[in-house]
């Protein structure tokens, strides 16, 4: 989501001098790298926007174990629960490479959100695509199996900062597999196997930290997949009422 | 999501009377039960108020199975795509009873938003929930087992238009365990083995289409679990980078 798309009818204003717009109160920070901007306990009382660099926000389980929810870089902006209102972020935001960052309080954005009705129409818009994509999310983590999800991240994944175009029109990917496994909802080894059948049909090539593909041609892999697959659900197949 | 919580500062306007403003171009009708409001790729050009009724929105899968994804009832608002701009609603809507139907043009409504900061401070903050608690439906599919999605997802429907509150503090749920696997996104074998479970704890009592519970007893069963337990995913026990 970025804040170029939100922004873009403020003609004349540059990102930096909306953000430096005093009424705003926003400030401006360069991060290390690996540095964490809030915990899931920090209460949450601003937004975040990425002016360069790249920022991770992970999902804590009970028993402390994480899920990799997003990848956000320059132009994007997170830190929801401070909209929705809510006490602290939930969630762990990490800087993954030197980053510049803007917090804006949350309070001084929702105020000019009342005096700028493109502005509006736009987070608006911005907030049910993120709503309709979480909830698309939610309903694959049922209808497809673990390698299907695993193609569907990918993709997502390869539209994030994390990607690197290639002049081949392919992209190359900078993640693990256990991040993979995270973003997947699967265990390691599972992820791995599936990366490893990608690759034996020459859809992927495999590095260090590192997943070269062709998102089109994963794709049109993927349709294909769906079209003759047989999707389930835990290991039994789900019928319709 | 009320339509009440969004509006309440229009003081001296019910709710009829908002969606009757001839600006709006609302229209109301009354609809039978078992009637598609939408399906998957009906343009998604209006948003959905109900006045009285239920309606439950399903997630269609590639093979044509379906997900229970929210059950709406008197105040809630529906039809998100449209927000989202998105071509179609990707969903499909059903009364479940025979309910009263307000729709009101996306366009219209997106107009009303830039006029009235109060409604656009609401609707985002909304939005903004809504959107953690899919994210939150995620992070779950991946951190909790079975069992612990049943629970939570009883949770979440007691607080819905299919529940029925009782003078012991219980609730009445009206929901079939075919509906409510697809909602936890589990077999509905697994399913009914979960409830018969918290049946033999005290915690839950099975009738026909019907669960009765009680949510404060249930929640507190489930923190007490949750202290308890080894979260896995896909069978396999996750870890912390």
């Amino acid at each position: 989501m970025s804040l170029a798309e939100i922004l873009p009818e403020r003609a004349g204003f540059t990102m930096g001098a909306v953000l430096a717009d005093p009424s705003l109160g926003a400030s401006r920070r360069e991060v290390d790298e690996s540095i964490v901007l809030f915990e899931p306990r920090t209460p949450a009382n601003a937004l975040y926007f990425i002016e360069a660099g790249q920022v991770r926000v992970y999902q804590i389980g009970h028993d402390g174990s994480t899920r990799l929810s997003d990848i956000f870089g320059a132009g994007d902006w997170f830190g929801i629960a401070a909209l929705a209102g809510s006490e602290d972020y939930g969630n762990r935001a990490v800087t993954v490479s030197r980053s510049v960052v803007w917090t804006i309080p949350v309070d001084r954005l929702i105020q000019a959100l009342g005096r700028d009705s493109s502005l509006t129409r736009k987070l608006v818009a911005q907030l049910a695509t993120r709503l309709e994509e979480a909830n698309n999310t939610a309903a694959r983590m049922m209808f497809e199996d673990c390698n299907q999800r695993l193609v569907q991240t990918l993709l997502r994944f390869s539209r994030t900062a994390a990607a690197t175009s290639q002049e081949d029109g392919g992209v190359v990917l900078r993640i693990t597999h256990q991040q993979l496994a995270q973003a997947v909802g699967a265990a390691r080894e599972t992820v791995s196997l599936g990366l490893t059948q990608l690759r034996q049909k020459n859809l992927l090539r495999t590095g260090r930290n590192r997943l070269s593909f062709n998102p089109i041609a994963l794709e049109q892999f993927s349709r294909r997949q769906l079209a003759n697959g047989h999707p389930v659900a835990n290991g039994q197949p789900v019928k319709v009422e």
